[in-house]
């Protein structure tokens, strides 16, 4: 990875847009007023400024009102993750369920856990309901239900896909039905470019075994490490319980408590236009480039772009010969839940300079096409086409 | 806890001494400076520049060399006592030996993971070595090795025991014999007050498969949130397939780094004296109130005084009465690993002004006379002198 000049790999913000001023001011602030607190060992749920500004921005998109005391802090929402599954994880071989492709980080968790994860065919909607009942149904055959779904069901990572309400609600009723929570993963929530918020899980439904993650990764900074759980009792305790580590970072959260103090929206309204204009380069470069071999997707929000490249690629030889051509991005394989080569390719495009992804699309493209063993226009559709 | 005026109960460090002014301008540069790492992810072992302020703070301390690229960086030191743990589990009920009282942070999380706690005798130098010899030869005939040895042998909490050089040597020795690692909790180890430094087990022995925790929440404060484990491969490669978090903070570690860029040393000088004072203040108030009828530790570093109370105290009536009068202090319950009731309490000195000490320590003395059912003079010697 040395030379690589184009890294369409990391799911990482805009740097240029990071507002350093404004954070510096926040920790000078923070460091002389609360060193008193800073002295102390933060506590289970963390730093209660963060919590209540967190709590006010999951309810002003959804419309609900959230109570910041069933909110836990976590070291970025991976902890979260983590914690969740370790709470209500029974026994190695517990069944889950989560979309066909996720996050790989989400996946190596699960997997050194030791979950039988079965996953679920996606479709331009996300998780397709059919399939999730009919392996809902297999596994309530074999006495086994499964310890939860879990869903990144808004600007999904590696698709970008957006679930619809309609199909958010099936999911839920046929959780209801099979009495399996939900864990939702929503960290990419507030950068959105355009259309409806689709509303979240606990903004549909009552049920308070289902829990919500979100982030301050994507909007703020990955370095910060701030991401919480959202739960409500007794999930809430049941989480806690499993919680060891003494708290999370009371520096970072009240640095980032400070700098969001007036909600969020501001930010947003700052960074997002940013990363959607990086991803209207991308989704042109690859119009320019590839619309004879390739469909993906135009994700409202988020920072994924999901490719569907030709069978015939040799898929090796495309991901060494980018490499050599200074070109990063991520394989389908690492997304799929067991693994499996299939033929797409994730760009992450929020972290490249507008230049880089003008020069890097047609770099890529050429390393594609010539990776190829034939020069047949694509034989598929969409981007679910049997692959 | 609202009234509480004389707080002894929580091991943290002095407010007063906290480098305000330093750490915000560390803040400032780290910010100004470091924007495109901080909107990366940290990558598992962490922030570069703090991993090799912590390989020399350990090395110079220790008069030996330590690879920061052994060194993880953590979410405070209680994150390292988990993953480790977690990494060396192999089943439920996976036996482990360590201090008979320990922290109590520690116990949670080894009784949550549903280890096999095995409790080893203490005295004055520590653990006692001919009681981790029994237990290791009784697990042996049982078939059952130990996954490991939990030992905070440096101003141990609760006790505040400095384990001698010779024993060290002879915990290294039998842990060689039955082949178990040493997981070794160093988190107060620059909170030094006097006398020699005991050496820790990666200073006296190569055996690559011992661990060694360290922190900063004693020397800085605990709402950085970094410790760290140190470990040489492949038992680092152990511990990094467990870990699922992204990463520590990068935001909280650079400051530190930049903070600590020339060494702990000068921090220490300026802090340590302060806490010095403290424990002082501490064991003279015991003497002076309490010497017919209890015996304490003087520990030479850390934050705790470990106090022998008369049998006769009802434990009960104390804790309730000293909360009423404004006093807190933990019970030796909390610390024992089968949260037996035992005749014990722990002082912290580190957070409370030296006023509130010596006001404190004649009101919890009072408190303590008034829980008594007799009048009469201690029956022991020692601080174990069977309890």
């Amino acid at each position: 990875m040395s030379n690589i000049l184009y890294d369409f790999g990391a799911g990482r913000s805009d740097p240029s847009t990071f507002p350093t001023e404004a954070l510096q001011a926040a920790a000078v602030k923070v460091i002389g007023e609360q060193f008193e607190e800073i002295t102390q060992y933060p506590g289970n749920l963390g730093h209660a400024g963060l919590r209540r500004a967190m709590a006010e921005r999951e309810g002003q998109r959804e419309g609900v009102t959230i109570d910041p005391d069933h909110m836990i802090l976590t070291n970025g929402s991976m902890q979260a993750v983590t914690l969740t599954a370790e709470a209500l994880q029974e026994n190695h071989g517990d069944a889950i369920l989560l979309e066909e492709f996720s996050y790989p980080g989400t996946l190596s968790a699960y997997r050194s856990l030791k979950f039988d994860m079965v996953g679920i065919r996606l479709d331009e909607g996300g998780m397709r309901i059919d399939h999730m009942e009919e392996e809902l149904e297999r596994l309530e055959k074999e006495g086994r239900r499964p310890k939860f779904i879990y869903a990144i069901s808004t600007y999904q990572n590696p698709t970008g896909f957006n679930m619809p309400r309609a199909r958010r609600q099936e999911m839920i009723d046929l959780a209801a039905r099979y009495e399996v929570p939900i864990i939702e993963d929503n960290c990419y929530a507030d950068v959105h470019y355009e259309g409806d918020i689709e509303p979240a899980v606990f903004a549909l439904d009552d049920n308070p075994n289902h829990i919500y993650l979100g982030s301050l990764s994507k909007i703020l900074a990955p370095g910060f490490r701030l991401g919480y759980i959202y739960a409500r009792p007794p999930m809430l305790e049941k989480i806690l319980a499993r919680r060891h580590d003494a708290g999370s970072n009371y520096l970072a959260s009240a640095i980032a408590a400070e700098f969001y103090k007036n909600g969020i929206a501001d930010h947003a309204a700052h960074t997002n236009p940013v990363l959607k204009n990086k991803r209207d380069l991308t989704t042109a470069g690859l119009k320019h480039e590839l619309d004879d071999i390739c469909v993906w997707s135009n994700p409202v929000g988020g920072l994924f772009i999901w490719v569907r490249i030709p069978d015939d690629v040799d898929r090796k030889v495309l991901y060494e010969s980018a490499q050599a051509n200074g070109v990063n991005f991520l394989p389908g394989t690492a997304f799929h839940y067991q693994n499996r080569n299939k033929p797409y390719l994730r760009l992450a495009f929020g972290h490249l300079t507008e230049q880089q992804i003008e020069d890097g699309i047609p770099i890529l493209a050429r390393c594609l096409r010539e990776s190829r063993t034939s020069n047949e226009a694509r034989s598929f559709e969409t981007l679910f086409d049997e692959a």
